[in-house]
């Protein structure tokens, strides 16, 4: 098991090492995914039977925390192609727990808001979710999970600067 | 923006803070899904043109850093489900960049190599994937990657020990 050190970044002949020399645990890409890949299954196992599924869910969740977005913005913070976005959103509207509303300055456009009753909806499933995040998590003390999240952030601003 | 510290577990009158009050940035799963979806998009996009596909690139590195996997390992490893796995492995066999060979104690099950031709298609790929790793991982000094993978692998042992 790798403690990170295996992470280097060129050999002594100023190569760049091989996969296999970096091993699974000290590619961060690999950990990313098993660890995105697990925390889905998670939650869309534990929506079984609730009225959300995992796109509505993080609509809801995403607009409770930024108030206001638009379509675009939604999609990127939510993770969601945005056609698959748009029909969620025309669902989430129909059963009264997200509204648009007109933009002050650009009357095309619309900002996207929870309801009320959105709310109530998420509301009900945070329970499971944080449970299940604290599950994660469990493993790190407070102060590694600071540290955790401000490295995920700095990963996260690193790619916005980047076309990629 | 967050520095973690809005990662709090309880509020001062012990109820689990809301997921508003902790944002998005405070959230560790929605960095893991937003760092996650853009790797892959980008592997993805760099694979165009070349003869492999996400999926087949994953089985090669992956067997190329750990040899004889059985298919049920290698598919948790290169995150995919197994009758994708499946369906890959014997195009990859085909093509002659994987040999599946009976393992010594149980000849119904099969070991899974990566050959010296399945090396050599992913040697071809690993420069441009290991510019794409450089770049995800430029804003963390030396140190801070370390502190990330070491974080990461603790998160990875957490989900492995527990049923989700």
């Amino acid at each position: 098991m790798s403690d990170g050190s295996a992470e280097k970044t060129k050999d002594e002949t100023g190569a760049p090492p091989t996969f296999s020399e970096i091993g699974l645990e000290g590619f961060a890409p690999y950990l990313f995914n098993r660890i995105s890949e697990r925390w889905n299954t998670t939650i869309r196992e534990a929506l079984k039977g609730s009225e959300l599924t995992t796109v509505r869910m993080r609509a809801l969740a995403t607009l409770s925390a930024r108030p206001g977005l638009t379509i675009n913005e939604l999609s990127v913070l939510a993770v969601c192609e945005q056609s698959t976005m748009s029909r969620n959103l025309d669902a989430l509207e129909e059963a009264g727990y997200v509204r648009r509303v007109p933009k002050s300055d650009d009357l095309r456009a619309r900002e996207l808001y929870i309801t009320p009753e959105g709310q109530r909806a998420l509301d009900a499933f945070w329970p499971a979710m944080h449970a299940h995040h604290e599950a994660l998590l469990s493993g790190l003390e407070e102060r590694e999970r600071e540290q955790l999240l401000a490295l995920l952030n700095k990963v996260l601003r690193t790619i916005r600067q980047n076309p990629y």
